[in-house]
């Protein structure tokens, strides 16, 4: 089931806007040309809708805002929805300021997300409007996974958007269905924008699969997962974080439909 | 022949202006480092004519513009164009939207290169200024070998540039001259701005061997596609594109003059 | 004595507002979490002071500079000075352009820095407020190290900060004890912003150990170059600057205390 996700995507080759940070540009490039996928860059408010059009999917990630560059996301986005492109929000540290707050509502207001990926915290500003935020890397204080999940479906249910929680447990919901995935490595918190990079896997494979956003979502979840396991696995005693880095990408132009397949494990909530 | 330009680069160590996009600029200064020059890469308009004089040669990439990011492009070619400096540009995108296509006819225009590299698309579109253009990393859609060559050949007698297309084949021109060179892998267009790259480190050869700068573009795809070759050699089967990127820039760190001299093949077409 | 701030920095796993240029933002985040710490990357005017305000320790990075966002490290230091947050200076090129040198200057007169770490010639005018100023990643003209350390004393006195000076003797002061480390390895000239990345690393140490910032730098500056001579010793013949890099932060990942405090070798003068 989730081995399709991957085959249609090889296949499709999806051409994703992604529309990133600077920090993990490179990295989110490279894991869309991993996948099967590729990528245009371009964020300058003069272009981006040109460029959204001759894309198939965009990927909105809020990192290092500027005023003018969050301004070109709204822009890209509603260009997408006028297009029909599914578009993935990442809303990287949305409650850190007021700057992301007010282009988090604008966005949440004026665009349809195919999909919503952040971490407890992100998910939980998007639904309350609220919420502290320290760090962008990681959740330093975990809520709950109860009222995460709870986020999560009401998140979706208000959007219409597949909703992704990652952390130590990764959620993926449509506002009725609930997945529960364990994979991955705590390590992967050692490696910067590995959210970054999940959200733009997703960009692919929900752009290749427009008909199965849910499993398009799962089956990015459990990529990024099962590829951080086998990429630390991999690890010798020398390596570390910037190796692994490497190697999980290393891992996504590997993985086939079929360890994918055989890998996954989630569980089945609704 | 070629070897020597490896030699004169390592001996001059040319210190590069490059402005490129915030999505490769990593590898684009570690390939600079990697063949035996340097660079800085600075891009704001207040400073750009300044660090181009402290410069010995300049790199003009027109991934993820801004409208005064290219005001800085075509401030810093024409300083250099001043000073004497080499300017190479590589014109990402150029048809992807009306902010790009301005800006490539005002460099055109206004700035002399030294050396053009892009793929068939953006060649075509500086030749005719129009064609629609999909993706950046790669063509989709390739034309006939002997469009693109012919175009090349145009672009190189109106611009006096020595120019490049990267492709299945690439080819090198100076109008009169044309090089065919079928160095490299496929497995290159999984790599994230493995052309950025290379016009990196044909802006350090070019700089490096004033007097020879068709050799000097020849040198660089030669140099590209045998380090392509040479790190895909080494690919181990769990490795993936993200290792392949640092073994193409560690090839290049380690790949001496007697190895281009022997191991560069190409055809001669005049 | 030095493993201690090591072990203090995991312990405390400081939040590092890193404002950084786009080159080497990913790496400077990539060691931040090698070390232990993490990092935001935030560099907007608009956002930077509550982004400080929400981290431990900030790091103001002057590479690929515009003048908003010298503005706001300007800014982002005053908030920084105001909540008693050390603040690290990484004054990259900071004699190449009137824009840097005015906003050096803006730096150094409103701002109260914990750590000021650049190279001779960056450290040089700072004190003079002069000096010509070739390349960004390494100097090519090495002032005689009388002068050096002069320099960095004087900038110490003048400023109250602990002054690092890296180069072939890496130089430590607080204006009054001066150490001189020898660690490290040439072939760290090849690695694009390895300067950049010890001053990430030193913001973390200087932060999590703030009764200490001299010791703090010392041990930064020590990391950093055992970790460069074990990654050095790790090098196969294959291998070239882009391995290297990812060597050295997975070096910074794996360093225990104990290999610290039995490795780092440094004179005292005082």
């Amino acid at each position: 089931m989730l081995g399709e996700i991957i085959t249609q995507n090889r296949l499709r080759r999806p051409l994703i806007h992604c529309m990133t940070n600077h920090v993990t540009a490179n990295d989110c490039a490279n894991i869309l040309l991993a996948c099967g996928g590729s990528a245009i860059m371009a964020d300058d408010y003069d272009e981006v809708a040109e460029i959204t059009a001759m894309c198939d999917g965009l990927v909105l990630n809020m990192g290092t805002p500027t005023p003018r560059k969050l301004d070109a996301l709204l822009l890209a986005g509603k260009e997408a929805n006028k297009l029909g492109h599914p578009v993935i929000l990442d809303p990287v540290g949305v409650g850190s300021s007021e700057l992301r707050r007010r282009a988090g509502q604008q966005l949440m207001e004026q665009v349809r997300f195919a999909a919503i990926r952040g971490n407890a915290t992100e998910i939980a500003t998007l639904v309350q409007g609220t919420a502290a935020h320290r760090g962008v890397d990681a959740d330093i204080e975990e809520a709950p996974i109860a009222s995460v999940e709870e986020n999560a479906k009401r998140l979706s249910q208000k959007t219409g958007a597949v909703v992704i929680v990652t952390g130590d447990t990764d959620i993926v919901t449509d506002g009725r269905l609930l997945y529960r995935i364990h994979h991955g490595h705590p390590m992967m918190k050692s490696v910067t924008g590995s959210g970054c990079q999940l959200s733009a896997l997703m960009g692919a494979f929900v752009t290749a699969n427009p008909d199965a956003p849910l499993r398009a979502a799962l089956a990015a979840v459990c990529v990024m997962g099962l590829c951080g396991e086998i990429a630390h696995g991999r690890l010798g005693p020398l390596d570390g974080n910037a190796s692994y880095r490497n190697y999980i990408i290393d891992a996504v132009f590997n993985l086939t439909p079929a360890e994918l397949e055989r890998g996954a494990e989630y569980e089945i909530d609704q």
